[in-house]
């Protein structure tokens, strides 16, 4: 967890990293101490609340939250077309509104008075609620801002595993929302659209979830539907080149406008996994796609999940231990000029095609100081020989420009729309 | 929680009702206790499993799991049709394969060995797993045991309010499951459906959610997505005639099978919630169409959740204070005969429909021993003229036998299929 995002635990001075009883007295500010003053449970008890419920992350700091935050168990994604009449003006407006609704959901205070709140997250803390705003490639043409519009924001190169759905990909703004209870993040939601108005229009919305914390003893990393442990090879907070390669620095070089200080741009894609012809493979044939061995994540050429793989090692019949078109083999970042993105994703699930095939994978966000050497050469080269490619399909696309934090009394963006 | 579902918790002995952290020596068997021997997380630090993870629930027992266990923070409903060819002797060999998996999956198990298992449970304790199985009205043709159809089986009533969708209504088999993790869910879900094979085929399939445990301090009552306290007037397992009323007895008068002893009727109704409508209405306004306070659940008659209602209580003006049309009064129980159902539903969120609304709202669910007078009464007293149904559409709709549970070597539905 990097120093902007203090959770209330961390202030209380609790140990552990998840998910340890903190109870009652610990409870959060706003709604859930609001609610130890009135009538208990139905059968008299009271139910503690724990270090789930309680734990939040400060709205205020030097980057914005959900970047650095360990991933919560359910997570929302929505994308705004800005409407005709939002101009520069507007859209400050917004964004102003939208910071202070965030700031106060992730308190977990009740937003604009009685009758604005739905009730829905009442009784329950801020349950490490996040709310990440970011502008999108649209967002600059229609505001008069086109100079100050990030190169990184330039359409991504085709991939010739995309099958992208355009009226679910990209988008003028962008917002994250991710907690650890489902009915604090629906409530966000709502209550971002709200403060929307007329200024924006919804253009796509997709749900994901991870592991509930407590559910396992495997911290760091989650599994995806696939049932590989996934996010091994992140960049670590005690990494020394860590900020710089999330992180847009302070004084931005040529490429990055100066609002950009302290931000970092998310490519978000919406992978569908083909579960059905996945699961007819057997572990060892898994295991040769990806690289890793399945229980562990640890590489096929033996140790733990952290230690390095050894892409020489061959068998007895001179077979290389991690096939050329392994996936970790190919994403591995020193195989990438050190290129190197925070991946943080949620999984899916939406049912069933039409086909009766699970619509189900990763809401795949990655988070970098630069798209062109994060994401882009490793999904040029996944997009060439990798073996997992056969497995899955890329259906929607987004790459957006997620500007650094928001101090006391400040909204995010403002750097750009007042700059 | 009724004595048939005994958490590991509660063999531990250890106390309260949700969510008290219990730490890895009190990890769950199977996946989990294996994961206790491996490598630990990316940064060498281990979280605890919590209770949350390590909670289980018993599969075999006088009734079926997930009735009266706790609810939990993600579900799936899940209904197929039979496939052709698959008569009673297939169906047989269905639900024991199913039983099986179930019990494995409820334990924490991997199910069906190294390749059969999608290991996305893996790490994960069993985190209040429940699989639940039902007959639709069609599975007793399709078997030829149409003398053992049960009458309260036969269609619904058709409510005003009905716009039913077909193709998500009924169905031969429903699967219920239930879980404190995302990924545990999931994981159970592809696994019945593996173990489907080709014996039926899916109809169609829900994802819903509950607040998790730990995020607040209201135990015994949650909230819906229009922010109500929800389930106040449930029957709790203390009540005399809580058995009674929820379940068949051991000895099933006239109406019921004697396959169906220890068992109960559920229906399950998609109740989409038009919230744009409802989020525009105050919070007396809508206070006044539910007949309870918003903040706690209490009667607008006053005091607290489990004060009972003044149904003649006026104002200084002379009016009702709860009015003639507010839910609470018209679906009171001793307004209904003495009808109860247990409500059990999960919240469902899937985006957005077509015009632009919320797809959201409530996987209702409803268990009794009789729908005729659970379910069928209440909900045709408030067809005529209950105020909610201005923002509710009941768009799908289904009602399926729940056997009792199966004993040690036996396989739920035995008694029907065997019989």
């Amino acid at each position: 967890m990097a120093d902007h995002t203090i959770s209330r635990r961390r202030l209380l001075g609790t140990a552990g990293a998840t998910g340890l009883a903190l109870g009652a007295a610990g409870g959060a500010a706003g709604y859930a101490a609001a609610s130890s003053g009135s009538s208990g449970g139905s059968d008299g008890s009271r139910a503690p609340l724990t270090s789930l419920g309680s734990d939040e992350v400060m709205f205020h700091g030097k980057h914005q939250p959900g970047i650095t935050t360990p991933v919560q168990s359910c997570g929302h994604l929505v994308a705004f077309d800005l409407a005709p009449g939002t101009g520069r003006k507007e859209a400050a407006a917004l964004l102003r509104r939208w910071s202070e609704v965030a700031r106060r959901l992730m308190a977990g205070e009740p937003v604009g008075g009685e009758d604005r709140d739905t009730d829905v997250a009442r009784d329950a803390g801020p349950s490490s609620l996040t709310v990440t705003f970011g502008f999108g490639h649209g967002f600059f043409g229609r505001t008069g801002l086109e100079k100050q519009r990030p190169a990184a924001l330039d359409p991504l190169p085709e991939f010739s595993s995309d099958r992208l759905d355009k009226a679910r990909s990209n988008g003028d703004l962008w917002v994250q929302i991710g907690a650890n209870d489902a009915l604090v993040a629906f409530h966000a939601l709502r209550a971002v659209q709200r403060e929307t108005g007329a200024a924006a229009r919804l253009r796509w919305q997709m749900n994901g979830f991870n592991r509930a914390p407590g559910a396992t003893a495997r911290p760091m990393t989650t599994r995806n539907l696939m049932g590989q442990v996934d996010g091994t090879n992140n960049p670590k907070p005690s990494d020394d080149d860590f900020n710089r390669r999330i992180f847009v620095p302070d004084k931005p070089a040529d490429a990055d406008p100066a609002w950009m200080a302290g931000g970092s741009y998310a490519v978000v894609r919406r992978i569908r996994m083909l579960l059905d012809d996945w699961e007819k493979l057997s572990t060892k044939a898994q295991e040769d796609v990806i690289g890793r061995r399945k229980a562990d994540g640890a590489p096929l050429t033996g140790g733990t999940e952290t230690t390095e793989m050894d892409l020489e090692k061959t068998t007895e019949g001179g077979d290389l231990v991690v096939p050329l078109n392994a996936h970790a083999r190919i994403s591995r970042p020193d195989q990438n000029g050190g290129a190197a993105m925070l991946r943080r994703p949620f999984s899916y699930h939406d049912g069933f095609t039409a086909k009766g095939e699970p619509d189900a994978g990763l809401l795949f966000i990655c988070w970098q100081a630069d798209p062109l050497r994060g994401f882009v050469p490793v999904q040029r080269k996944l997009d060439r020989g990798d073996a997992l490619s056969a497995f899955v399909r890329h259906e929607a696309s987004g790459v957006f420009a997620v500007p650094g934090g928001a101090g006391p009394g400040e909204y995010v963006g403002q750097a750009l729309l007042e700059g």
